[in-house]
């Protein structure tokens, strides 16, 4: 294997386990186990836990961006963009009920520790938002689309958090309903609806 | 001091410390150092820190009862009642914005480590639904109280998700006012509405 798929060995086994076990509680050791690589082969890649945290950082913020391209290539109206943005929460359930959401809780716990990536870690809120915004304005919302964009973000977290803590899909499923429902009753150039 | 408040001011430690920095991350030590205790006092009260989780979350428990009931007695309408919930991100902000919700971060935290108060903990979550149900079904939505309630509770868990990552006050408040809004706008014995 080519130190570049080693590399990217890594960095997707510690996305996993950040996502799935948290950073702080996540080692070196755990990481390496996980790929099944020497201590000496992973130092010659990653120095510091931090390091990788930057490399899983600026993959996720690819993966994003890539998936909200094609959503840009795919969905005809930017309505229908916004729902595939929502519909993420029906998709990742069962991840999303174990693990809640991966950029929150990841930017909720970089909080906590005052961590020098918090700030880059919410660049990932901010993709989401930049997109969503550019999606309301195509609709016709150009005057309020970040406070729209910013809106629809806090109701996928919300929906996040508490499925993680209830376990319940139907709980989502309505409030994903409730979304779209208030999506549909968005009309150009209103003002924010509740 | 005497025992019962040695106790009590660990417990008050730990539940600052688990809040401010994060449950994994905080040591016996931290918190030993925080109530200026040596170990050997220290392991009197508390064997291990699940334990002392234990506490934090009864303690927890215990304040939120007491709030919620404070509010019960002096708010007139069942609608001031959930208007004092809502407000609970205003008054809050500058820790929201710096820590997040404390009952959001915990449950998500204690599902990531899938640890063994992860239930417990959700308890919080289960009392201000309950609590929230109630005032919803005092005001005449007997039948979606429940879905109300999680509803607005999901709002409240959005908001602070999106505090902490962007600090924007200004969104707190633009949030809360939409949250006021589609409080008044629910009348009686409607649908759910989004």
């Amino acid at each position: 294997m080519s130190a570049a798929d080693t590399r990217q060995q890594i960095v997707d086994a510690a996305d996993r386990l950040f996502y799935e076990q948290g950073f702080e509680v996540t080692s070196f050791a755990d990481i390496a186990s996980a790929v099944n690589l020497s201590r000496g082969n992973f130092y010659y890649h990653f120095k510091t836990k931090d390091e990788i945290l930057g490399a899983v950082i600026a993959l996720r913020l690819a993966n994003t961006r890539q998936m909200l391209d094609a959503w840009e290539a795919e969905g005809r109206e930017p309505a229908d963009r916004i729902r595939s943005f929502i519909h993420i929460l029906i998709m990742n359930r069962v991840k999303i009920m174990a693990y809640g959401c991966p950029v929150g809780t990841l930017c909720s716990e970089l909080a906590k520790l005052d961590h020098i990536a918090k700030e880059e870690a919410a660049k990932l809120f901010i993709l989401f938002r930049d997109w969503l915004a550019r999606q309301f304005a195509a609709f016709g919302r150009e005057k309020d689309a970040e406070a729209l964009a910013m809106h629809i973000l806090m109701r996928s977290q919300g929906v996040a958090s508490l499925a993680t803590a209830f376990h319940d899909a139907s709980f989502i499923r309505r409030e994903v309903d409730g979304m779209c429902d208030w999506l549909e009753a968005l009309r150009p150039d209103e003002t924010v609806q509740s």
